[in-house]
């Protein structure tokens, strides 16, 4: 829209003089001094450009719940970045040579991201510091407490010391009491780390990253990244984890970090204007995100890569690197585990492995996709149960759920701890680590498999209902948590039959009278199977496993694992949990991943009645009628409505910003005639700040003929393409280049434009009559569950009100612990069902209230 | 061109139908009906374009040194399942249900690529086996010979046993015949090579990186992943190797790589039709290649990613994954090392870093940047001048380098070993293993400083001497020797430094008795630090040293360092080796990595006297002498050349195509008319197998006013965009989209087109006004060079005839292995100056011809 002194712009003249009113014409001669002047004297041209760029700038340009167009950003960054240029050659000149100010300046402005980049790495660094070690207290407290300073985790209370020391005790002696306590524990930091994300920032509720995954494309959901988010996402993280809940830190911080991004770069100039330049600060944070949460900074660069950008360019990649490098290099400085490294769990495998284990490593593949595919399939059924009946609870659903995980997972011994933690354990090797409650016996190898299966089963369906749940809450931990029990598993068995079997054929490669087999290797491999099949990517996964754990004779292994988990995944499944929770939400993003043989042309997918806007004859209160009766994101903009001659595009916020500009700064009247395309013979009242304002007299005097010249807000070059070409061509397009549409132009004649959401909603329609499904059964069987739950609910509803007269004679303090239940079951559901805040989700795919083009 | 039946081609009937002759009009009612089937009749009609389809298959159609069009190459693979899963759904229909044999076709079409992927990755696997072996004899038997058996290297022959073995004999006890001995090997294993290059591969010679990088974004080079190529370059490389060049193994290792998928999978059907499946298998191949050179998965999947594929997207990093899996499990199933693991240097650093530390690894880091720039500059130098002079002389050329580095090198301990060898020497720490000729010994500190910097001066002016001579020859690993000695003189250095000044506060950080410095690790970050700075890479460096020694501890270290060495490089250089010899070269290739601020649209670039063909009333004769007339690379479509409207899009090879077969099939005269826009008006005499041939009567009879309908071979939905486009946006769409040329339309007229070279035209032009140079001191310098050279050569020659006359009396064995030399300086000069033979170089840039499209 800001391209009116490019050097064509004679191309549209002669065919256009024609359309004029006689009494504009008497003007043309008036003015084509000026104009002749505009085109022949190039800076000055430009540096209306550039005024006219600053005011676009100020155009609050992107609206909730729109899509970025990247390539009208880039566009726009392209003739700043000239307009810049021109200008400050000319500011240097006059200040005589180049001197120090202009180097410094241009330093500054080279180094601007790399600033912006540093600072977002280390204040990512310093975040995840914090957050690891408020976890930890957070997670020993919920055991005991450390006699010599209450603030003090259980590492650092016995530091030094092994299997614990007197300092640190549990809270009483009788397992009873424990269990009550660390019940109530649980429950306190659910249901506060619930209610901080429900009153201060609703979309700090759990991972984040499909909505990122969305934002990075371009998809724009306002308050997602910002600093109130990121604060309680924060804080409602240690919490959440320390609740015992089955969700894990990793996807949050990568939501944290991206925040943290946002937020560092709103303050730089560069970045509050260009999508593009924060995009590349967002991808970077991301990894950064990854980087701190498993102390893989090549990992989180890759993960970045792999699962958060939809476009990737290298450019990215390096910015990535760096953010992650910072970030990593702070929390290392920082160290908070007092190891003095970034290797979370360092195990060393003295023995390398043998050819016939491939054989179970197949088993332990194939397990991580089934895993996943099973996890995925339910865990959205979950989230269609939540969003149905759920959505009015959320604080009681996620104190519920911590209650319920303490109940159950107290007795098991791999799940009563830390998930990290049982994770370190079980990755161990049995000779010369200590060992963890027999894990290593081998009197106790049947006891163990039997506990690990339960510990396998009870996690799964754990994470299935609780990933989703109104806390900061990710599924990277739980999903390698159980990767890594039901792989030990695999293991123990392995050895057994080793043990039982020493002499046969199979066996052949192990030595004799040495162990053989290392169970703690196999959960190695199950966690990056079940992490893998999971999240549906595959080299992330082999670079973070080993750089968590640095067992890189492994390497071989564990690609095998990854890629058999990624085969059959996508044999059962539709893309990772994060794509299908886009899907599930409805958000309007094309998957990289997904290839589609459509065969049909574009023509048959665009809106071919779209709204147009003629360039010339429309008055200012048609203009707003047009405003006011539809929703679309923008109008073409015709030579005459039959004709439909295309001549360019307008955006409906720069068209609002444009006419609000009018009315306000210029007086427009509603008959103000409004002109579209640039041209030199219509009176200059126009938004712009470069030309000289009208006097109120030339207004009142011309108000009968006035016209408004809006050209510089259209876009003349819209990407167009013919009606004929390949759907899958424009949805690559869309994708590549990240138009917000393309119009279809035929001949030099609108035919239709389509969008991103027309692209997915074909696709939806398609998919759908191939795998027509019935969800009836579903719908009734989530009925009745959600019948049963009333049920309980009511039940307990009563006892609880009864219990509550009885102990209000009681102790004072117990109740007060407890109350938060108690309230949560009585009053949630009055106080909810009112209050119908924003909500992560948007609406349910196919619903979508039309934002089209 | 082949979408003829799609929804809407009535959208262009009404528009046209007033433009053909009146005789033809008369035919229009006649098959009117025939056409209004064919549209209703959907199925018909697509097995009609599925007819045609299959017949343009046949076409060559990207002719040597032309681009590949991926847009059209998408739509046709599109039109081509959309036809096959028709077809398929019929057959099977007919065979009666859904049945084991569709179930069989099925899986085998859904699997055929990653059969393709297994059995490529297995013959890299294989061949990498086989190279590490001959090249470790090779490289041995120059020194000497094992007693037991001769084809046993040192390592085999004293199986067991460290540091030599009595069965491993030395040549000679005197050292100067050993020297001789060293020599000679290495001149005729230089000499074999460059002669097996230049007869029969010469796109064999060098490491391809560059040329691949082109392939892969779809340059076409005919013969360069040829089998021959393949094998010329698998048995050059151990020679050139062994023959003691700088030079190394892994930028040909990922050129014969992707030979090796290149020729496997042409036996394919599916990749023989498809450019795009074929670039897949190519970047997949491109991993493995490095992932064997390099025993590096992972490190090979992100090279390919972040080095070889100007587009990559996911699915490709999926083949690559699972090509570079296969591809090292084979070779670590055969084990060539006898070490059983795929870890090539495997170290173990037992100290962890110190935070002062940091101030070293930013030398290091600064100096692989500089080393990069200083190497590329000059090498590029040096590549002008062999291009210049030495042409004719390849053979005689790599020889006589072979013999100086020989020469050189003999007398530097770190420069007579291999440099795989040395690297390793250089990695280990002092403590515990076997110290190399009293490297570690304290009282060697100053004597090892300048051995290691004398090896490192001298072996970087051989690398710029070295690299690009007609023998296969890579700079990755001579670049790492290099860092790796830098590193280690610096690592030394410090070492000296503490132990000097162990009191001071600087050294605080470290224990009192204990070793502080490693030097080792020193020299594992120099050649991180090199290696990124000659690719300018970044994430795949990192993953590829850890992978090459698993010393993950020394993650960071290894990341601030090459985040350096990055910054660096891009403060002096303007891309690595690999993309300045694209540049040099003048390949076609728009690099995704510059971002350009031109500022103008694409209107300024384009060409915009284009010539066109009118849709109707061209003979045939007209069409071949337009053809004849000019190269261009095809045409655009217009429906008269007055109004330019634009219709489609044909290529020169199509054309040239439908021409012939016309001529051949249907005895077309000169004086028939072509369309290229599809009518049913006009007479079925058309090259498609699908109507009903004409006979010759019908011919005789119409043949005055026969019709040739070319439609079906039209493009009739080609990209176009606005004539003020931004000239970015447009080579945006180039890199991402892919097309071959773009077309600029204005109202549906076409004003002009525009392809990748122009846009590289103008980036160039761009470049040369801002940094004017002159190049007239380098040329004259260069001539001196060539003087003295040629005097050198005119001295040496006559010496050696006289020689020559002498010894012929003499002993005969000697001659004859001293022979190639003596030959190549008098024979040489005249074989070659007439044999101007393919070569690798193409045009200087600038002076393309013009293959515009």
């Amino acid at each position: 829209m800001n391209r009116r002194s490019s050097s064509n712009s004679a191309l549209r003249q002669p065919t256009r003089t024609g359309s004029y009113t006689p009494s504009i014409r008497s003007l043309t001669r008036r003015v084509s001094t000026l104009s002749s002047a505009e085109r022949g004297h190039d800076e000055a041209a430009t540096s209306a450009d550039h005024a006219i760029n600053e005011e676009i700038e100020e155009i609050k340009r992107y609206e909730d719940f729109t899509t970025i167009d990247w390539v009208q950003d880039a566009a726009r960054e392209q003739l700043r970045r000239k307009a810049r240029r021109q200008e400050k050659a000319g500011f240097f000149e006059r200040e005589g040579g180049i001197g120090l100010r202009r180097k410094l300046w241009e330093s500054y402005d080279a180094g601007q991201a790399w600033i912006v980049v540093t600072l977002v790495g280390s204040a990512i660094g310093l975040n995840a510091a914090f957050l690891n070690i408020v976890t930890e207290w957070l997670s020993d407290i919920k055991l005991g407490h450390c006699t010599t300073a209450f603030y003090l985790n259980e590492n650092f209370c016995c530091w030094g010391a092994e299997n614990g020391c007197p300092e640190w005790k549990r809270w009483s002696g009788f397992w009873l009491w424990n269990y009550i306590l660390y019940i109530l524990f649980a429950t306190i930091f659910a249901f506060t780390s619930a209610r901080l994300v429900k009153s201060f920032a609703p979309y700090a509720a759990g991972s984040g990253i499909s909505e990122i995954k969305c934002i990075i494309a371009g998809f724009v959901m306002k308050g997602f990244l910002s600093a109130m988010t990121l604060l309680i996402k924060s804080i409602g993280l240690p919490l959440a984890i320390a609740s015992g809940l089955s969700v894990g830190k990793e996807g949050p911080s990568v939501h944290y970090a991206v925040c943290t991004g946002n937020v560092i770069s709103r303050f730089f100039d560069k970045f509050r204007r260009n999508a593009a330049k924060t995009r590349e600060i967002l991808s970077a944070s991301a990894a950064a995100g990854v980087a701190v949460a498993f102390g893989s900074p090549i990992g989180g660069v890759l993960f970045s890569l792999e699962e958060m950008s939809n476009y990737f360019p290298l450019k990215t990649m390096w910015r990535s690197y760096f953010c992650a490098l910072v970030a990593t290099a702070v929390l290392a400085a920082m160290n908070p585990f007092r190891t003095g490294q970034l290797v979370m769990f360092q195990v060393k495998y003295d023995r390398s492995w043998h050819f016939f284990e491939i054989l179970f490593y197949l088993i332990i593949g194939v397990f991580g996709g089934l895993y996943g595919a099973f996890v995925i399939k339910w865990n959205l059924r979950a989230q269609a149960f939540r969003k149905k009946y759920l959505k009015s609870y959320p604080i009681l659903e996620a104190t519920l759920l911590a209650v319920i995980t303490a109940i159950i997972c107290y007795p098991n011994m791999f799940l009563r701890i830390d998930m990290t933690e049982s994770m370190e354990i079980l990755f161990l090797e049995c000779e010369g680590g200590h060992d963890y409650d027999e894990l290593c016996d081998r009197k106790n190898r049947w006891r163990m498999i039997f506990s690990l299966a339960i510990a396998t089963i009870i996690r799964t369906l754990l994470v299935i209902i609780s990933y989703g749940c109104k806390v900061p809450a990710g599924i990277f931990v739980p999903s390698m948590a159980i990767g890594a029990s039901f792989g030990r598993m695999v293991g123990i068995f392995v050895q057994h039959l080793h043990e039982s079997f020493p002499s046969s054929a199979f066996f052949a490669a192990c030595q004799p009278d040495v162990p053989c087999i290392t169970p703690g290797t196999y959960a190695f491999l199950g966690a990056a199977a079940a992490l893998s099949g999971i999240m549906h990517i595959t080299v992330s996964v082999v670079v973070i496993m080993f750089e968590l754990t640095g067992a890189l004779t492994y390497i071989l292994p564990t690609m095998i694992v990854v890629g058999v988990t990624k085969a059959v995944s996508e044999r059962f499944g539709k893309g990772g949990i994060a794509d299908r929770a886009i899907w599930f939400n409805g958000f309007p993003f094309l998957d990289n991943k997904e290839e589609h043989t459509f065969g049909v042309p574009v023509s048959q997918v665009m809106t071919s009645n779209a709204v147009v806007l003629p360039a010339t004859g429309l008055e200012l209160r048609d203009v707003e009628r047009i405003m006011a009766e539809n929703k679309y994101q923008g109008y073409p903009i015709v030579e005459d409505p039959g004709s439909k001659i295309l001549l360019g595009y307008i955006g409906r916020t720069e068209l609002r910003y444009a006419v609000d500009k009018a009315k306000r700064d210029q007086l427009a009247p509603a008959h103000a005639k409004c002109y579209f395309t640039p041209s030199p013979s219509r009176p200059p009242i126009t938004p712009a700040s470069s030309m000289p304002a009208v006097t109120f007299d030339t207004i009142a005097a011309t108000s009968a003929q006035m016209c408004l010249d809006l050209s510089r807000f259209i876009d003349p070059t819209p990407l167009s393409v013919h009606p004929r070409l390949p759907l899958e061509t424009v949805m690559e397009l869309f994708k590549k280049m990240g138009p917000r549409v393309i119009l279809i132009e035929y001949r030099g004649r609108l035919t239709g434009l389509v969008t991103v959401k027309d692209c997915l909603k074909y696709q939806f329609k398609v998919e759908a009559q191939e795998n027509p499904r019935d969800e009836h059964a579903l719908d009734e069987g989530q009925e009745r569950i959600w019948n049963v739950m009333k049920q309980i609910a009511f039940w307990f509803d009563g006892k609880l009100n009864d219990l509550r007269s009885k102990l209000r004679i009681g102790r004072r303090q117990g109740i007060e612990l407890a109350s938060p239940i108690s309230q949560g079951s009585s009053l949630e559901r009055n106080r909810y069902n009112s209050d119908n805040g924003p909500s992560v989700e948007l609406e349910n795919r196919g619903e979508h209230e039309s934002t089209r083009g």
